[in-house]
């Protein structure tokens, strides 16, 4: 595939470059790495309550099960950092505890062994606190997000200058704060509600730190127009090369989360994971039952992991072209279709038997693909 | 709001300057126009056999209750051209012909009576052939969309270019093409079922002429993948100021593109209407059911079509700050909370209260601004 350009000559291909990160790697939970090339992560953060140790770790359960990478658990009180120590003794993820206002939680997070911290050096007070957080996770070789939210930006800042730059200047100042206590392991996140000023914000601080960005919209809204949100957002920075690690933000279960970040990766060209459909809209000229065979595709290769791209295509005008990129593909015709591999015709199929070949064409596929990644 | 830019220098609010054309204006339907600082207008294609006129108009019936503001129907064969008359006579909403291959069927269609013509001149035929298609656009004041997909650019020019190129170089020829025949009321679309191949034709095509662009990404799968595929791909094209009308194109009903194309335009700030719902992700810090609230704010303004801002937020971290930029907002914290108007505490609520009073002031406030826009 060539490189494509943006009207004004970046590469939308390139990856900004970062400084390199890492969480984890202690108990149960594998080393994430965090920029530096490293691929970008699906993060998502539990809502039970963090004292409820129990319920906190079924919950990361079933988003590591959904393919999350990262978690982060509230850590509003001492209750809740004394719970830490159960969950990250048993969490198959790496644990990020998220801070506000009180320094302490996060020594006591660091003491229970999380992986990493969220805080927001606006709120945690005086320039000894911040040292004193920055100490502990050197000394426990423990990365610090710094996330800055357009809802927590100081009232001075924004008596003086618009939203985009208030926040900018916050996360610059605050990197520069933990810098100059020669403390690097730092990544950055400047969400907004507003997509374009979370671009804004994201752009302006890319092109002014090396640190790795976490990306993100703010507070979206619920699940359908909080997806839309974090994709047009979300995938705008990454399509430009922008961003190492990602949270959806929804009002609805995290699982939904994790959906929607994998989804946004995989539509930027990101991530290749399991299926990858191309279906056409069904229109006026369409001859097969798209929709259902679709549809049947998706619910037989849920969970398949191994890349295998399909094609299924109703009609003639742009069903071959189409189905000639896909590693299988249908095109329908009257009653009728033609099931190609990569490129070639492999077998006419009458309608009848055109769901049952095409799944045994992926299958083979996937089998072959299998067998050949193991011996490779 | 301060204008925002791209880390390339680039506005990202700047809409790119393009001709403008116009479909409708006839029977029912209302004159839409597209590009030349139009808003961005949302589009669909029926799903029904067009020949099955009274199925055809029933749809684009929902279609048009949805939001839809172009409807487009495939017009297979001379029956789909004949259907056209009654289609066009009862429409709510302009129809776009979309033909392929015969030249014939567009004549017909014109005679018809639709308001757009979608060709793919490159499989239309001789030069004969498209100039009849332009006379008689032309004579009835019909723009034509040239759209060009990656499934059906020429075998000649994927031989000697990368699919990038051959599909801007195949608008641009089609569009000279017009131009050379004194036909200047075209737009046109580059869909790719690839994002980044999607974003790198229509930046390299935008770049080159100063047509309206009609944004997709084609065969873009199911509902859930598809809808994040087009939000990242015709949203980063949006923020870029790129774009002057859209279609999602999903395996679903065409309501459902409908209302992505609707949300992804709100995502992009390119459209207030309605409901613009800011609420958290529900942490370990939440004291308030902010997913129940939420969803009944959405149920309560299903419909509204006022612009509104209302904030439900879970706890005291983000939530003030948020909710002061919502027209009315809820913070929540134990058991308790207050709801914000315009920045101004307007009441404190106990749980039991919490969502009757923020629909009160949710009412109100949408009461007041529809009496103010109708005096105004």
């Amino acid at each position: 595939m060539s490189s494509s350009t943006t009207s004004c000559g970046l590469s939308a291909d390139k990856k900004r470059v970062t400084r390199q990160i890492a969480a984890g790697g202690t108990g149960r939970a594998a080393r994430v790495l965090i920029g530096g090339g490293a691929p970008v992560t699906v993060q998502s953060m539990c809502d039970t309550d963090t004292r409820d140790a129990k319920a906190t770790l079924a919950q990361i359960e079933k988003l590591y099960e959904a393919g999350c990478q990262i978690i982060r658990v509230a850590v509003p009180d001492a209750g809740a950092a004394e719970a830490l120590g159960r969950i990250c003794a048993q969490s198959p993820l790496p644990v990020v505890a998220d801070i506000h206002f009180d320094f302490r939680l996060a020594l006591a997070s660091l003491k229970a062994g999380v992986s990493k911290i969220r805080i927001n050096p606006g709120n945690i007070g005086e320039a000894s606190r911040v040292k004193a957080v920055a100490d502990a996770c050197k000394e426990r070789n423990v990365p610090i997000r710094i996330g800055v939210n357009s809802g927590s930006v100081s009232r001075e800042k924004l008596a003086k200058m618009p939203l985009e730059d208030a926040m900018a200047q916050s996360a610059l100042e605050q990197l520069g704060q933990l810098e100059a206590l020669g403390f690097q392991d730092v990544c950055l996140s400047v969400k907004a509600p507003s997509v374009k000023q979370t671009l804004a914000v994201y752009r302006r601080v890319a092109a002014l730190t090396d640190a790795p960005l976490h990306l993100g919209v703010t507070e979206t809204g619920t699940s359908f127009m909080g997806i839309v949100k974090s994709a047009v957002g979300i995938g705008a920075l990454l399509c430009e090369g922008l961003g190492d690690t990602l949270r959806v933000s929804l009002t609805a279960d995290p699982v939904e989360e994790v959906r929607a970040g994998i989804a946004i990766l995989k539509a930027c060209g990101l991530r290749r994971e399991g299926l990858e459909l191309i279906s056409c809209p069904t229109c006026g000229r369409c001859r097969i039952r798209v929709g259902e065979i679709a549809n049947a595709v998706e619910r037989a290769l849920d969970g398949v992991k191994t890349p295998v791209t399909v094609a299924v295509m109703g009609c003639a005008v742009n069903g071959p072209g189409e189905a000639r990129a896909a590693d299988i593909g249908l095109a329908g015709g009257d009653g009728k279709g033609v099931i190609f591999k990569k490129g070639e015709i492999v077998e006419a199929v009458s309608e009848e038997h055109m769901l049952a070949r095409l799944l045994a064409h992926i299958k083979d596929f996937i089998k072959q693909t299998e067998v050949a990644t193991s011996h490779g």
